[in-house]
């Protein structure tokens, strides 16, 4: 048996709070999910769960397949009352199950050899959690094969991220890199065409040929993607806004960018 | 001079508070919008604003243009100290200003005849302000002439709504329909084309005309469009999802799909 009833002195729900934080998910190498859905997502994936955490009334009301198949695979389940559930959930009402997963370590290279035809997206400064969140599903349905974060975007690993990537984070690579240039020059390397978003754009994203290998590039919410890196791509394609609104938001961007991928490439095979 | 200092107490802090509840802003026919970029949108448009708040450390600090000529035109500001600003915002940085605008009436009739080629957004039950937000937002960008939002939406007024449009609010028509079957009987009577962005869709977006008049029907985050809905109008389009995502948020399957309307019918007179 491997079931224990915790209070909020226990060590397993002092690490939940501290994984709301950045710093402790990057030293411990681990974060949480919440909510049945994206557990599903998380068992159908290469991603290795820790522990998980369960409310009471969840233990008792559930038909438990899901919590029968984590036990089967010798899964820790620490069960606390309802109202400690509350407090330590990131979400108004918890569904009742939280999962302790630990992170992967992808590579660069591993992404760059993935696929024949890359399909890749660059995130260069996206701050608010809903946007980033929105962006990975997005990625997902698209297939996607990586998504780049450039320093200063929010973490993939933040629970608000992870709640708007509805379990994506588990199917598609998601990356926080360091050096912006040296990507762009990799991916050249590998005959890679680099496409940013911008509102200065000289192309409509449909008179582009996106069906080659690309990276969609898309900035910051407020002020775009960096001057800098634009200046070395110098391959700037803007939506088309006939309704004279001065921008979009950054996830339907990206989200259109990558639709417009999907389109030129179906079209080529129907 | 109409200039005024207030405190907490005063019948506009009152009212701004209550400005919060849906009822308040029906029995009123008023709503609030902060941020001088909201302002700016809505002094250029044809709503008309009542009076404005703002904190004693915006009215020294910043550079009044803006609050000149909204003097000039006889609007009273009321001033208040930055904490009770602070309490009053939805934000968590308040920009430090804040206007009542009054409701503007808009009937089905008068969206009917606004255009020879209409391009309609339906939205039927999105719950999230955020999503309906920027689904607003995104309207205003592709030049739809007309939102729609079936009873059981979020209400375009409220303040994580309007924040999340961006000033959109003031530029295109955005109306609440208690009779969904009558609006699609309108709709079909002045000839429009009604398309239902639907998971089970035998169709994909670009495989259908969108250079008629149309209407473009999304749903609920949760339970997609009202299957009622789905059965009269008959017409379901899929947006493809090659990477086997369970499905798109929904303000990213609206922006995808005005965005196939404009490149429709954009392409055509290219």
């Amino acid at each position: 048996m491997n079931i224990y009833d915790v209070n909020r002195h226990s060590r397993v729900i002092k690490q939940i709070i501290n994984l709301n934080r950045r710093t402790y998910r990057d030293k411990k190498g681990l974060f949480f999910v919440e909510g049945e859905r994206i557990l599903e997502e998380a068992i159908n994936s290469d991603y290795k769960i820790k522990y998980l955490i369960c409310s009471q009334s969840y233990v008792k009301k559930k038909n438990h397949k899901l919590i029968d198949r984590l036990i089967y695979k010798g899964l820790n389940i620490y069960v606390i009352d309802d109202k400690l559930m509350e407090e330590i959930s990131d979400t108004v009402t918890p569904q009742g199950i939280i999962a302790v997963v630990e992170k992967k370590i992808i590579h660069v290279e591993s992404v760059l050899n993935s696929s024949a035809n890359h399909f890749l997206l660059i995130v260069d400064g996206v701050r608010d959690p809903g946007n980033l969140g929105t962006i990975i599903r997005t990625a997902h349905a698209c297939g996607v094969n990586g998504v780049f974060l450039i320093k200063g975007t929010v973490d993939q690993f933040n629970p608000k991220v992870l709640r708007s990537a509805a379990g994506s984070i588990f199917h598609v690579p998601v990356l926080m890199l360091d050096d912006t240039e040296q990507i762009i020059i990799d991916l050249k390397k590998a005959g890679i065409n680099v496409i940013i978003s911008h509102l200065q754009g000289d192309k409509y994203p449909f008179n582009v040929d996106l069906k080659e290998p690309i990276a969609i590039v898309v900035g910051n919410e407020a002020f775009g993607v960096n001057p800098k890196l634009a200046d070395i791509c110098n391959n700037l394609v803007k939506i088309p806004m006939p309704g004279n609104a001065e921008s979009l938001n950054v996830a339907v961007a990206a989200g259109i960018l990558m639709y417009e991928v999907v389109r030129q490439r179906l079209i080529g095979i129907l």
